[in-house]
């Protein structure tokens, strides 16, 4: 079963981002620093902080000038942001932001509800971003969305999500982000999509972005963990629910996935009680209980 | 990784008995017999329906002969009930009972507080049990809790499950369920005490009942199916919180599990989409959305 465990897993914080795009409040800026400050003292080392997309599309992220303008970070310590085009990429630079997303779906139907854009069109802007930003100095990361699955199209052939990630890696992204966006990913499919992907690419080239709605999200990483894979978004708290079920659970939950690879031995460079009291700030910050369950639970208090 | 998975597993559903014991509210005989309708109608074959245990020690469960008493039962259904004692099993064969459940802890202390009885004296008592229930032609299945963690001693070493599941199969149990009583499992740990057990016993003897306190519980699961684990205990919409902590999750979902197994080509000979509107039953039976995450989101719509 477990034969191949690293050491070390890098995890990459999506919650200000993935997660409060999809609350339906806005979230005071002043807030939302309190969240990025208690992650980043977590000990959280990859921080998507926000997103550079109008404040039409995504009130709930209107700030993202002002909440990245003045952002307390340690060296050690890198914030990202999405960009959906060059005027996104040069609000980002001009705040400061050391490393800039990219997204699109795997399936020609989300992409275009997601971003009112065609697949080609999305390659075609997200070139002249990764261009630009890598010419800055920045880093680049890339997204696909809908990899397991998709809302409109059903079943995503694994071709469709490979061909992109060609395209990304090839514009320069460090990494790809694959992700279960509607949480529908199933085990074994997890083991099938990964085995394609790193058939192709080097294991640190992928990374899983996995939502809970179905609640096979850890099972799902555990897979990619065996078969390789060592980055994994998560969002603390579970936050980030799936706007087609309201209520349901959200992204997989950093405390959920970082509790389970301490028990196996496997080292994050993340403080778990501090991340714990983190997924309480956030709860806060939302005013509400979050689906996260080691948030829900505590850490077990053996005394033995 | 998956290289063993079966094309069938078996769900032993615990929430009539474990799900509600664990509740504080008392739910009428007819709603519980409106539940177990519902569970029957998915497709779900080996139902624990209640526990013949004293009305003072768990007044949830107070209506067991009345329940049982007149339950419709289907041929190809099997209904079991936990019993403490010998009078638990009178009562239990009075009720035309088929197989009744004989229970324990891996750790002296957990077995203390929860049944007022040293391991050693449990064992005494479940001997005779189990002896009476052969004769009267019943079968008997076995628990051992806390195999993962106890929460009063810690750590318990796998040895001290090891002993007592030789004990239970050797009073006639037909198989142990070995419980993650406070959901502190994790994957890796999960792996080690299957080997241990499946080294010593056939895996038809064996049966899992994991507890979803910190999101693990799905992901153990697999981690078993793997191994070569064929059976195991869940409860509708994950009901049966730990009273450790209020509020947070309880049993691994049925619905989730089967979800996932489905998922992953094997089957339950259970109705999906007739378990998930079983949660919803659970739901209205406890006045409460249930923590389960498939009950929480419902069945993807996959238009493909």
């Amino acid at each position: 079963m477990f034969q191949h465990l690293p050491d070390r897993v890098s995890i990459y914080e999506v919650s200000p981002r993935d997660g409060l795009q999809n609350e339906k409040q806005i979230v005071p800026t002043a807030q939302k620093r309190l969240l990025i400050q208690s992650l980043v003292g977590a000990g959280l080392r990859r921080i998507e902080v926000t997103s550079f997309v109008s404040a039409r599309w995504v009130p709930q992220l209107a700030d993202a000038d002002a909440l990245t303008s003045d952002l307390a970070r340690p060296d050690h310590v890198r914030f990202s942001a999405l960009c959906p085009n060059a005027h996104g990429l040069e609000r980002a630079i001009q705040a400061g932001i050391e490393e800039v997303a990219v997204f699109l779906s795997a399936s020609e139907t989300h992409n275009l509800k997601n971003t009112n854009r065609t697949i080609e069109r999305s390659l075609m802007v997200f070139e002249e971003v990764a261009t630009l930003a890598l010419q800055a100095g920045l880093r680049v990361r890339g997204y696909i969305s809908t990899v397991w699955g998709c809302p409109y199209e059903g079943k995503v052939a694994p071709e469709q999500a490979l061909r992109l990630a060609r395209k990304l890696l090839g514009f320069g992204c460090y990494q790809v982000s694959l992700g279960d966006t509607i949480g529908v990913g199933t085990p074994k499919q997890t083991q099938d999509l990964c085995r394609h992907f790193l058939a192709e690419f080097a294991a640190d080239r992928l990374a899983l972005h996995l939502h809970d709605t179905r609640g096979t999200a850890l099972s799902n990483a555990l897979v990619g963990l065996e078969l390789g894979i060592r980055d994994f978004d998560s969002s603390i708290g579970g936050i980030g629910g799936c706007p087609y079920a309201p209520g349901a659970a959200g992204n997989l939950a950093t405390e959920d996935l970082v509790y389970t690879l301490h028990g196996m031995g496997i080292d994050t460079g993340i403080n778990l009680p501090a991340l714990v009291e983190a997924s309480r700030v956030a709860a806060k910050v939302l005013g509400r209980p979050l689906p996260g369950r080691v948030h829900q639970a505590g850490l077990p208090v053996l005394r033995g």
